[in-house]
């Protein structure tokens, strides 16, 4: 089995050719060979198979369809601009984000072989804001331009499913956290800096009041969800291939809790609060709450707890990020 | 105030340049100038200001900008691969209705003054089907390239209107009726074939069973929520620029009857009912009624009658299509 992850280089992207390359197969085919494709080439894990690794522009039709061979089975669908980013450079979001999963649609449509194609769409591409629980089929309202382009991209990969040229699943993701690493352009990268940066001994502001409410999961559920619906049968979704998978919904102050039940009270005392309007107006439009039952019975798994997820950034990623940031 | 109608040589767009041209004015301020861009040079009506004819592709970032020169107050963006045609023919539909639309939103931004956009949307960018009927805030779920496309559409200008780009009215058009000429390749061809042809002193074939119901409207009505649009204070709108306007659901039998009330049996007679299962695919996936509340209150004009829909046909249209024809 072949498979392409596009926006390799990223966050998810990284840990999911981690975990592909450890597991060696994927829903029980031995994977053959693996296609890491990002901006600039992303670095290849330890595997079993071969991988290549490219460096290009998603907007780009040649690279991407250099990117997805002939043979590949599954597309994992990562790149893109994100939040602020897309806010702050409107044309970069519509390049990236629409002119992209336009490249991917035909690349994989040119194939032939319907390939699976899973697609991360956001929380984002909801309106709604912290009163909102949006049921299983809320329709998306976004409040942002991100969010109107990742509901842009599922209308063209679920259109494409309709007429056979793929298999998508278009995952809204909720707010992945612990984001290992350095702070970056989403809007909602707060998030996760209140948990991470108090864990490297460092100091942070948190732009939203403790009572803000997030919908939050954590990487090892992002890649829990995305192998099953790189390996569910689609027969189940019909025409509708959105899922709101069952993440959590968190308040400021509770995720600080868990920060604090793990790692004691003065890593929370690292966390200040300075309200930052620009940041606020993006996902204050963000709905903090989802019914998930349709997802639940398609058997997207569970979000562990809150302080577990901080004890899996700990084990999974403080180290590095410590490495990285040469703290 | 200076107006452009992009697919004004369509039915739409010359009853709606024809109506400008009459008035004179909208709004309450007199017109200076009106552009009507499509594939061909479309026609120019009578006018006491100057009418600009321009052919050009709609999905030509230049020729679109030269459409809507500096002073445009409102565009009218009803340029569009219909529903059959942009499911034959994916590609095209994607540049016509998905590029087309981000050409105009360009060049509506590159003016720096923020015109009002009234856009076309239709009923097939819903699912549902004849058990349906969709609450204002219902969701997307288009089972058809065409409305996947038009839903596209509808969320770059939204977005692009809470970027301060521009003013958008996205207007989901239930089914006009009666078209006059001859059958086009909307899916929805044979709503109006059902009451022209017989008008004409032909016989037509209906595709969908006489129980078969269909949200529609005339284009009378049409013209009035156009204009509506281009004049009602969009703050009211909030976010949400999307409109589903007071059409009315009819089954096919209740159309055939008001023909017959009108025309008597013997035009009536002229329908047969022959099932096409193209056609029948596309057109069943719409839903069949809307609850309309919000474009009610919001000011959009009620729906005639059925009869008086046909009378109006007969008005407007009759003796036009007749001679289009050569009948
Ligand atoms: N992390 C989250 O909280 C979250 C939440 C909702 C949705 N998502 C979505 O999940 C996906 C992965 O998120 P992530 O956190 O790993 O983001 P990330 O920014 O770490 O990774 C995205 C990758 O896309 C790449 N990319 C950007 N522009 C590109 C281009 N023009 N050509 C090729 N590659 C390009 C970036 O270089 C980056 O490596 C994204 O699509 C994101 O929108 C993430
Ligand atoms: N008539 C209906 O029942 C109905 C229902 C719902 C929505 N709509 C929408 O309302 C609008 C007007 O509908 P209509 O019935 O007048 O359709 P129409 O087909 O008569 O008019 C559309 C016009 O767009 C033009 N066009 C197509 N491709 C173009 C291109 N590449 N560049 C420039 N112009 C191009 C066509 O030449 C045509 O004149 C369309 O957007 C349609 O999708 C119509």
């Amino acid at each position: 089995m072949q498979i392409t992850i596009l926006g390799g280089g990223g966050f998810l992207g990284r840990k999911l050719a981690n975990r592909l390359a450890k597991d060696g197969s994927l829903g029980g085919q031995a994977i053959t060979g693996l296609t890491l494709f990002d901006l600039a080439s992303p670095p290849a894990p330890e595997a079993r198979f071969p991988v290549r690794c490219i460096g290009g522009d998603v907007a780009d039709p040649a690279a991407v369809a250099a990117a997805i061979p002939a043979g590949t089975a599954v597309v994992f669908h990562l790149a893109a601009v994100v939040s602020a980013a897309a806010e702050a450079d409107f044309d970069l979001g519509i390049k990236v984000n629409l002119h992209g999963t336009l490249a991917v649609l035909q690349a994989c449509r040119a194939l032939g072989t319907r390939p699976r194609v899973v697609f991360t769409s956001s929380v984002a591409s909801f309106g709604g804001g912290q009163d909102a629980v949006v049921p299983d089929d809320g329709r998306q309202l976004p409040t942002n331009s991100y969010g109107a382009q990742k509901a842009i991209g599922e209308l063209l990969l679920q259109d494409a499913t309709r007429k056979g040229f793929l298999d998508a699943v278009n995952i809204r993701l909720p707010t992945v956290m612990v984001r290992p690493g350095r702070p970056n352009k989403a809007a909602s990268s707060f998030v996760s800096a209140i948990i991470r940066e108090p864990l490297l001994g460092l100091s942070t502001d948190c732009p939203v009041p403790p009572e803000f409410a997030v919908w939050i999961c954590s990487p090892r559920s992002a890649m829990e969800w995305f192998l099953h619906a790189a390996t569910m049968d689609t027969a189940a979704l019909g025409a509708d291939r959105g899922i709101n998978p069952p993440g959590r919904s968190a308040t400021v102050g509770k995720m600080l809790g868990a920060l604090e039940a793990v790692a004691g009270p003065a890593a929370r005392a690292k966390v200040g609060f300075v309200f930052d309007r620009e940041v606020y107006d993006i996902v204050a439009g963000w709905p903090a709450a989802f019914a998930a039952t349709r997802a639940r019975r398609l058997g997207f798994a569970e979000q562990e707890s809150l302080e577990d997820l901080v004890r899996a950034f700990i084990e999974d990623d403080l180290a590095a990020t410590r490495a990285e940031r040469g703290l």
